[in-house]
């Protein structure tokens, strides 16, 4: 079941198949102690060149999903799928739309203990993903509680994704976002090129995404687990003493 | 929890505030058997003329939820609310929007056990709801499917409702969601004013949903409740009947 996979999800990678990455740096990505590799991206995104990267990564033994951004690009054979639902999207079709046209396709074919629904918020308004999904990125802090409350409580999604798509992210939208969630996971993607980036940022969510920095710098990348998980595991002691001291 | 709430749920009758109902149809109607009433509509709904209505059936012990269609006319006090995501509407706003904006106002005092998410397919073409939101209504017995899949299994939502408003429905398109429906309560509503009707559709669905028959038949509107629950026991009977016959 996926649902209790990304439960221990603290750091994963996520892979571009229509971006270039050495058999090296791809080594080092998966042989990483990250936690999973997700490929997806916006532009670009083709069957052949999603099946490519996934066999070069089906040669390590780490946890592989596909993020789905076009449904003739879905390939068989990942570990799971996440569906993004775009919660700032101006337009349908990244919300309901999309999905409804690919369940009439492919419904009978889906392994549906694999696949999850993200609540997507892409925050960045240069991005790609923001002007094709027509998102409303002028965000702030009472805007970002509101869709966690709508993601999180109303539509119970298991995920909900703060995508800042490579640009360090405004920590008070994340905090806040952080103090509402109930049940969801909170995903955190963007900017992150040094170690005190992740150290703002990771004690506030329970899995950060590193994309980017994959491309130009591999090393550091793979860098940015250990950082992750030094921070998460902070947290992680924090908690257990809180609850020593309520009993 | 409203979760549970609605699982006993066989038949419901659903008022309208901007309707005329004399205080011996609305008694009529409080006291017969139904499981619970629901206050709601499209048009001409305002924070007045709910509340008022509430008042008058708070005179009865009979469950009473709101059927949420605009921001300003939430009335405190129901035993619920049940908030339409109006599946195959073509305008973002029936299924974020509104609710992004009714959270961001009021998020803080929303009681979210007492709260449910309906997945809501308007059939009607002719009706106001499928104008006003928009509404693709010239469905096949493929699209009813995938949006089953996709309210019921993708976005896991407790309630599958299909709605004719005041037309009786296409049984095939209430059976095919029938034979897809996983964990989602699946509701009926449209056009029933006859037992034949009645006996046609009750059978494929966990809820019937009685409005319009009030407004020009109450006592009618109150056979249905005996109609409903005699062809429900079959069924129940039946259930009973296969899981003997497994031992």
């Amino acid at each position: 079941m996926l649902d209790k996979k990304i439960r221990r999800w603290r750091h994963v990678f996520k892979l571009d198949p229509n971006r270039m990455l050495s058999d090296l740096a791809l080594e080092m990505i998966c042989k990483s102690d990250t936690d999973a590799i997700i490929i997806g991206g916006t532009d670009g995104i083709t069957y052949e060149n999603t099946q490519q990267l996934l066999d070069r990564v089906r040669k390590y033994p780490v946890f592989c999903v596909q993020e789905i951004s076009k449904i003739d690009a879905v390939v068989p054979g990942f570990d799971g799928y996440l569906i993004p639902a775009v919660l700032n999207s101006g337009d349908t079709n990244w919300f309901l739309g999309a999905h409804h046209q690919a369940l009439k396709a492919y419904g009978d074919f889906i392994p549906w203990n694999h696949v999850l629904l993200e609540g997507y918020l892409t925050c960045n308004p240069e991005a790609k993903v923001s002007r094709v999904t027509k998102a409303n990125t002028d965000l702030t802090v009472d805007d970002c509680v509101a869709y966690v409350r709508l993601a999180d409580r109303l539509y119970r999604l298991p995920i909900f994704y703060i995508e800042y798509s490579g640009t360090f992210g405004d920590v008070e939208i994340v905090k806040a976002a952080r103090s509402e969630v109930s049940s969801a996971r909170l995903f955190y993607g963007g900017g992150l090129t040094t170690e005190e980036q992740v150290k703002t940022m990771a004690p506030h969510v329970d899995t950060i995404v590193v994309g980017n920095l994959i491309y130009f710098n591999a090393q550091r990348a793979v860098q940015t687990v250990a950082w992750v998980k030094k921070n998460q595991q902070r947290k992680k002691v924090k908690r257990s003493q809180v609850k020593k001291r309520q009993k």
